[in-house]
């Protein structure tokens, strides 16, 4: 039973030897040796089965099954190599799997596609050793500078461009154009939540990358001695505070799905237990699937801010500092992804990702849409990330239908 | 003008070279050069005056002008001549002053008391350098313990037992009783908030020193990826914290004055924008002068926040960690004082003090009460605390009419 499911898991764990952080997991960063050794193992595995497996010039594998007609047609499918720090096996490295299983399975029961089926391992995109994300998909769509990584070290001091060239790598040539024969992009990860396990729903289609804005809110007010200090003189801080976080959270709660705002860290002065504290700093994370929306609800909260802050004679500094928006999927490929669920008879929901993935980069200039399977409890970037092999296998049969689709048909 | 006020001003100055820290303000800390040298000057003073100036065993200094009729009776007045680390030149010194000019002046003005009145100028109070606070008038009272201190060292690793007895002075002999002859006391000192100067008032007259209790309150929830986890399936610590701290304040208003309750640390893990924080640690710090009330402030909120922990699917610790009695003024001497400042003709307040003071320790054993002077802008253990000469000038007057009915009259 499960036979492509426990193929994959036992593939998952063969990479995660590559990389295996003492501490636990796997910590697997750009332009290292365990990285190295974990892309020269999926080059051995894809020409072992008679793939046609290269790097491009900056260190991304690609292995492609030769189409038999459209042979400037070629669909993509894949995800990223390498991790966090202390990372799971699953993030990233089951999109590649499974993307080889899948193209391997249609290979070995219906020959070769009409159209070229291509399997990517990008480089990176988790952004954990060097402070850029997404080089592997910014690199195939061209969009990575040499100037965005040409001053960037990483913790110890080595240079992004020493390790990238001491790897056998280099930047791409920038006069070649973006690929013309890319017609798709699949790419399945895990959930990195706990919708589809809560909702007991074995695939989600994935019709949105959620946009997100992160700002940091500083509320400013008095510090006062906590014992000698009437409650009606003061200006506390945190009490400010506290009222801004309901509000917000009340209001997301209202605005309901797919909005999500998160109040994650919060830093006080002097933060000491018997003085009314004078200043409190906290971080608002906002996403949705829609800019639209999501600015409205910014606009709604932020408005209230002023006044809660006000109304405790404190005052309130709104910085945004990061803004991204919202990536919509192809709505022919999510198409193609709910047909393929409904012929495997699996259970699916539509839903967006409130993470970011390669995916978010290509769709831009490639029609593109996205599988996820259930993650156990939700947890991602642990050494605890677990997806039940039932659901590797889920993953696999459904993306090789959709691949099946898109490559065996006129 | 304020001749009083001014004298005050300028022996305050000249103890302040005693610990002047290069930092700023004083760092006069128990037995150390600076803390002998300010006692030995205070002793000159006080001897030059015509004061009869001990030390006792532990280092408090005592200066008496003996009274002619009852030679068994004393008026005791004053305060503490250590600092915290970088404090102000008044906390404390104000008071040891404040009392020395006050009898000076009735001395001058009306020769010999009665009853012998008395100036302390108390070894220790804030617990700055060594962790133990009142050693001055817990000596007194015989209420410290030889084992309360043995095993202290600063935090150079000197011990207290080795500082005490290399600057003379040593444990006190613990088959002597608690002195009779101490039939009230009366303490002056700045009013390290800032209720005075907002109400224009001259001079506050403390009724009691409020209780005070401590906790650690601990919420715990789930960790979630900030993008990929919908609201309606968090276990958010952080909106059931603000909810609590809502609670709190809320309450702590409607109870009004003198109830204080401050949430004055906020410890969140782990602290990351885009994770919905698992768990956060606050302080909640909560005074009253009525033990009852106290306790009632403290039940009522704690039940709710049980119920907000169980809606937002979360949980609560509740750890105290300090439990302080309140501590009223003696009826009789909160009239004495009111009295002054009405012969005075003072504006007056009847307060309480929610910050510790000598006077708490020693009201169980003698009649006592306090009065408070205005602080600028409340701020206190600072370098910047400073109180204005004309309240210094008030706050000597009070003192002396209030001494002048207990000591000069049958």
């Amino acid at each position: 039973m499960y036979q492509l499911g426990t193929k994959a898991f036992e593939l998952l764990k063969e990479i995660a030897i590559h990389g295996a952080d003492p501490i636990g997991g796997e910590t697997r960063f750009l332009y290292t040796d365990d990285w190295l050794q974990a892309q020269n193992f999926i080059k051995t595995i894809l020409t072992k089965s008679g793939f046609d497996a290269n790097f491009d010039e900056i260190g991304n594998l690609f292995g492609r099954i030769g189409g038999t007609k459209y042979v400037n047609e070629t669909i993509l499918t894949g995800s990223h190599i390498d991790t966090v720090r202390n990372g799971g096996m699953y993030d990233g490295q089951y999109g590649i799997v499974a993307s080889f299983l899948a193209i391997n399975y249609l290979k070995e029961k219906y020959g070769k596609p009409l159209r070229n089926l291509e399997v990517v391992s990008f480089a990176e995109e988790e952004g954990s050793r060097f402070s850029y994300t997404f080089w592997g998909s910014k690199n195939l769509c061209k969009i990575a500078e040499k100037s965005d990584v040409m001053n960037l070290s990483d913790e110890n001091g080595i240079r992004f461009i020493d390790a990238m060239i001491n790897h056998g790598f280099n930047f791409r040539d920038e006069t070649v154009p973006f690929r013309k024969d890319i017609v798709g992009f699949l790419e399945i990860h895990i959930e990195q939540g706990k919708v589809l396990e809560t909702e007991r729903t074995e695939i989600g289609v994935v019709n949105a990358i959620a946009g997100q804005r992160r700002f940091n809110i500083e509320v400013t007010g008095e510090a006062n001695h906590a014992g000698t200090t009437p409650m009606h003189l003061r200006k506390d801080a945190v009490y400010s505070m506290s009222q801004m976080i309901n509000y917000i959270i009340d209001t997301a709660l209202k605005y309901g799905d797919p909005l999500v705002a998160t109040v994650g860290k919060i830093v006080v002065k002097p933060n000491i237990s018997n003085v009314v504290p004078g200043q409190v700093m906290f971080t608002l994370d906002t996403r949705h699937t829609d800019k639209t929306i999501l600015s409205q609800f910014n606009d709604e909260i932020f408005k209230k801010l002023e006044i809660i802050a006000k109304s405790n004679k404190t005052s309130v500094k709104i910085d945004m500092w990061l803004d991204a928006s919202p990536i919509p999927m192809n709505p022919n490929m999510v198409n193609v992804l709910k047909d393929a669920c409904i012929a495997n008879n699996y259970s699916f929901k539509l839903m967006h990702s409130g993470a970011g993935h390669d995916s978010m980069i290509i769709a831009p200039f490639v029609p593109t849409a996205m599988l996820l399977v259930p993650s156990k409890k939700g947890i991602s970037h642990s050494p605890d990330e677990f997806t039940e092999i039932e659901f590797l296998e889920k993953g696999i049969l459904t993306l090789a239908e959709a691949l099946y689709k898109l490559s065996y048909f006129e």
